[in-house]
């Protein structure tokens, strides 16, 4: 298999992928974490806490994708809003944040940061060089993954329809300058949770 | 079974119900006829007309629907929009047009317009009345929608995701009030044009 370019991401009924005032220590903003109740089987708060395990159908889904990545590409914004993944994120595969303030490497158990300052297409280039065979999975946040698609590099796209309304917060299409992109719907999962919405991207040009 | 009410939208990823510059002779806006290439079975646009038939899995999707109601709900916009859907609608059914205008009553072959100007209750009361037994369809566009979801009357809500990029245009839940709407997914239906998400309309109060 060749290397392909993978991004998911949930967005809620109203098309936020944050509720309002999204911040470092605020992840996902005010009521958004209910964006993210599929990744923990349940509901939860940034008060109580996020403990429990994903459904079985949203585990299928997740080790449809995690396992295949090669490499990370993330935002500077999301790796600050998720306070860096924690002690040891777990990712087993190295990131690249893309990010205008330079910032020295960070390892943390079997992942790595590196934060890259020279743009967007050199910060693309590092993940495809060390994904090697395997995929680069886009992490987000909205700025990323939104240039990832005008750049035209996304190969596959999840959005995951939570079935809530938060009436504020990011949007992640706002702002999307290639609107010929085109998605083709190649799998539906349905989860107790959310939707995930599976799509081919290509331009309509004919690019790939 | 109890009447219910039921509604359905097409939705592009971006979240626009429209294309920009909606308007009455421009239906969905420019590009909008892309939500509305699963209505007919593939590409067209205002240009060309619309000609084609449904795919099987869509027929089968809007024989669900409209076969059930006994009476529409539908907005002015819309109505002008949609030019009274021409000289013969075919709904079978009774319409009732939200408006501020008055306007003589409109019989078109098996349909009739009733336009209520006394308020948005009321025009749901005289299509509650109509229907009977039978369902409520709310036809949209998105006010009437946007009005019911908030008084809490619908019980069902299909959100037809056309895996498209307007960039522009009227959204759904722009000025949504009732944000303790809950929605619980019920049916999901993979056509080759877009993917039917039928939700179960709640209030997180227990309000049904």
């Amino acid at each position: 298999m060749a290397q392909r370019v993978i991004a998911g991401i949930t967005m809620s009924l109203d098309g936020y992928i944050t509720g309002p005032n999204d911040r470092p220590g605020a992840g996902l903003g005010e009521g958004g974490e209910r964006l993210h109740w599929w990744v923990f089987g349940g509901p939860w708060t940034y008060e109580t806490g996020a403990r429990g395990d994903a459904d079985p159908v949203d585990q299928e889904y997740l080790g449809s994708v995690f396992p295949t990545g090669g490499a990370m590409l993330v935002g500077r914004w999301m790796y600050e809003a998720a306070e860096g993944w924690g002690d040891d994120p777990g990712f087993g595969v190295p990131a690249f944040v893309v990010t205008h303030r330079p910032h020295p490497r960070v390892v943390k158990g079997t992942t790595s940061f590196d934060f890259v300052t020279d743009g967007f297409a050199a910060a693309v280039a590092r993940a495809r060089e060390a994904a090697g065979e395997r995929n680069v999975l886009i992490m987000g946040g909205g700025d990323v993954l939104r240039q990832s698609l005008d750049a035209g590099i996304v190969d596959q796209l999840t959005l995951t329809i939570a079935p809530v309304l938060l009436g504020g917060g990011k949007r992640l299409f706002d702002g999307m300058q290639r609107l010929d992109t085109t998605f083709e719907r190649t799998r539906v999962v349905e989860s107790p949770w959310a939707t995930h919405l599976q799509y081919r991207v290509k331009r309509r040009t004919g690019e790939e």
